[in-house]
C-alpha cells in the first residue's frame, strides 16, 4: 500500500479555483500511478465532481472530467460507492450543503476547504455531524477564480492544514481516524505539505500572517492614495509591495476577514499596540523608533531563515522543505501529543 | 548643446551606494557621449570625488576612478574648477559638509541626496547658503551599502526629485538658475526622471509611499513572529511581500523615518484612523469591512494603473514613461508655475 494511496473515491462540491484544481490534480495523479502500476489490476483513484454551474459543468466534461450538475444525484453516487466528500465551497454554502449531505449520502465521511475553520466546525457540531468530519485549509490561491483559472499544480509544495480537534474533543471511532488518515493522503497526493493544528491555533495564525497583511495593504493604499499624484507618482518598491494584496478581489477579502472576526481582532489589536508604541516616540523631542524597527528587523530575519528566503538556490532538483517533519501512526500510543507537538513547531505530517 | 550637457565638473562627497553609483554613471556617461563625438574637440564632462575611508578610496581608484580621501584637497580642486558639488552622505554629516565647503570652496553651487528634504534645506538656510545650493533625491537603493555595491545603472528609470523653493521663497540669482539647470541635466544623465517637488510636498509624500510602508511591515513581522512556529510556517506571499522592507537594515529604517517625524505622524494618524474604524466595524455583531477594503481596491488599481503595473508587457524595447512630461524653460515666464503644476501632477521634467 503506497503512502499516499487513498481508501476511496473523492467526491468534490464546487469547482471553482480550490475544487476545480484538486479534481484536476487528483485526476493527473491517479493517471501516473496507474502509469506506473499497469502490470497491476487495482483500480485508479476514482474521482468526480459537482457543480452548480451547467455551462461550467458542462466545459469541465468537455476537458474531460467526470462532473455533474445535480447535486442530488452527485450525493446519491458519492453515498452507494461511500466516497470522501469535499466541500470545495466558500462559508455561506457550507450549511446548505450539510442539510443536503444529511439527508442524501449520510455514510460520507467530509473534509472542506474554507479559510477559516471555527465557523465550520462550530457548525458541523450543530449538525451532530463532528465524527464525519475533518476540517482542512489548503492555503493556495491566485488572482483567478473558477473552473478556467483551475490548475493541476496549484497545491505544488502548497501548505495543507488539516484539523484534530474531534480526537481531543471526543472519543473518535474507528471510522474517523480513516476520514482523517485519508483527508491527509489525499492532500499530499496533490502535492501539498500537510500541517496539523487545532481550528482555534490555525484561525489565530492565518488571522496574524494571512489576514492582517490585508487589513495593513488596504490602509497603506488609501494613506498612499490620499497623498494625490504626487505621492503615487513618487511610489517604489516598498509601496508596490506592501500594497500588493491590496488589489485581491474586496469580496474574496472581507469573506476571509469578516469570517475571522474575532482572531483578526486580537491580532489587529496587537499591531495598533505597536503603531500607537510608535507613534508615542515619534512625537518626543528626539524622536526614535529603535524598539519597533530593531524588532521588526529581527522578526523578519526568523522568517526569511524559517521559510529558506536567504538560502542558497539549491542545485538540487528535487524541492528540500524548509519545515521539520513529524511520522506519525495515527490512532497509536501519543498521536494526538504528537500532533499537538507538530502544530506548535509548525512541522508537516507524514502518515506511516 | 546636448539636452543633457552639464555645464561643469561634477565633485561627489561621499562615495557609499549612492554616491558611488553616480560617479559610475557620469563617468560611464561621460565615456558614451565621447565615443559619439569624437569628431569634436569639446571636453568630456569631468566627474571625481572623495571618500573619507582610505581603503574604499584606494579601491575605487584601482577601479579607474579619480577619487581621493582628502577631503580639504577635493574641495580646493573643486573650488579652483567651479564644479557642482554632491553631498552624498546621510543627513548627519551635513553640517560637517556646509562647514568646510564655506571655507574651502565658497563660489561652488551643490546638491545632496538625502532622503528628507526639509531638514537640508533649513539646515542650508541656516548657512545662508540657499543660493548656492538645489535639494535633489534619487530614489533608488538596493538591500546592499557601500561603494562596492555601487553601480552604474543604479539610477535608470528611478525617480529623482529636485527641489524649487528657493525659487518661490527668494529672488533666485541667474547663478542659481544655472546650478537648478545642471542638476537636473546631470540627473537626466544617469537615466533618472526628474520629478521637481518643494520640500514640504516631498516630505509628505515619501512619508506616505516610503516611510509608512516600513512602519507597517515592521509591525506585521513583529505580530508574525508573535504568533510562534505555526504562524511562521502557514505564513505565505501576502506576509513575505508585506514584510520585505522590514529587512532593511534598522539605522538606515530610523535614519528616514526619524528625520522625517513631522510628515511621517501625518500618514501614521491617517493610517490608525483607518484601522480603528476597521477595529470598530470588526467589533460590531455583523462585522464588516466593505469600508477599508472597498476603498484600499480602489486606490490599488488606480496606483496600478498609474504605474502600469497592469499594462501587458511592450514589445518595444524602448522604456515608455508612464508620468506625463513636463518640458519648461527654466527662468522663463511661469516657469515657477509650471513647476508646481508637474508637482500636482507627479510628472516628469524636460529642460529646454
Amino acid at each position: 500500500m503506497s503512502i499516499n494511496e487513498i481508501s476511496r473515491p473523492i467526491c468534490i462540491l464546487g469547482l471553482g479555483l480550490i475544487g476545480g484544481s484538486l479534481l484536476r490534480a487528483l485526476a493527473q495523479a491517479s493517471q501516473m500511478d496507474s502509469g506506473r502500476d499497469n502490470q497491476h489490476d487495482q483500480g485508479d483513484l476514482v474521482v468526480y465532481g459537482y457543480n452548480r454551474s451547467p455551462s461550467a459543468a458542462s466545459t469541465a466534461r468537455n476537458d474531460g472530467y467526470d462532473v455533474s450538475n445535480d447535486l442530488i444525484e452527485t450525493l446519491q453516487r458519492a453515498e452507494i460507492d461511500k466516497a470522501l466528500i469535499v466541500l470545495a465551497t466558500p462559508m455561506p454554502a457550507i450549511a446548505g450543503l450539510l442539510d443536503v449531505i444529511s439527508e442524501h449520502a449520510p455514510s460520507c465521511g467530509f473534509t472542506d476547504v474554507v479559510s477559516v475553520k471555527g465557523e465550520v466546525y462550530k457548525l458541523v457540531q450543530e449538525y451532530g455531524m463532528a465524527d464525519r468530519y475533518v476540517g482542512g485549509h489548503p492555503m493556495a490561491g491566485t488572482a483567478h477564480s473558477g473552473w478556467s483559472a483551475s490548475r493541476a499544480d496549484l497545491f505544488r509544495r502548497a501548505v495543507w492544514v488539516v484539523t484534530f480537534d474531534h480526537a481531543i474533543d471526543a472519543d473518535p471511532s474507528r471510522d474517523w481516524l480513516r476520514l482523517w488518515v485519508d483527508v491527509v493522503h489525499m492532500a499530499s497526493k496533490v502535492g501539498a505539505e500537510v500541517i496539523p493544528a487545532r481550528v482555534r491555533q490555525h484561525d489565530a495564525a492565518v488571522a496574524r500572517v494571512s489576514h492582517l497583511p490585508h487589513l495593513l495593504a488596504e490602509t497603506l493604499a488609501i494613506v498612499g492614495d490620499n497623498g494625490g499624484a504626487l505621492s503615487l507618482s513618487l511610489a517604489a518598491g516598498s509601496f508596490r509591495d506592501g500594497t500588493r494584496v491590496a488589489g485581491t478581489a474586496p469580496n474574496l477579502v472581507r469573506a476571509m476577514c469578516e469570517t475571522n472576526h474575532v482572531a483578526l481582532l486580537d491580532a489587529l489589536d496587537e499591531a495598533l499596540s505597536l503603531l500607537n508604541d510608535a507613534r508615542d516616540h515619534l512625537l518626543m523631542e528626539d524622536p526614535s523608533l529603535a524598539d519597533l524597527v530593531d524588532n521588526g528587523y529581527r522578526s523578519r530575519i526568523r522568517f526569511e531563515a524559517r521559510s529558506g528566503l536567504n538560502k542558497e538556490q539549491s542545485v538540487s532538483p528535487t524541492h528540500i522543505s524548509n519545515r521539520p517533519v513529524f511520522r506519525l501512526h495515527p490512532g497509536g500510543p501519543q498521536w494526538v501529543n504528537q500532533l499537538i507537538q507538530a502544530e506548535n513547531t509548525g512541522a508537516r505530517i507524514e502518515v506511516v
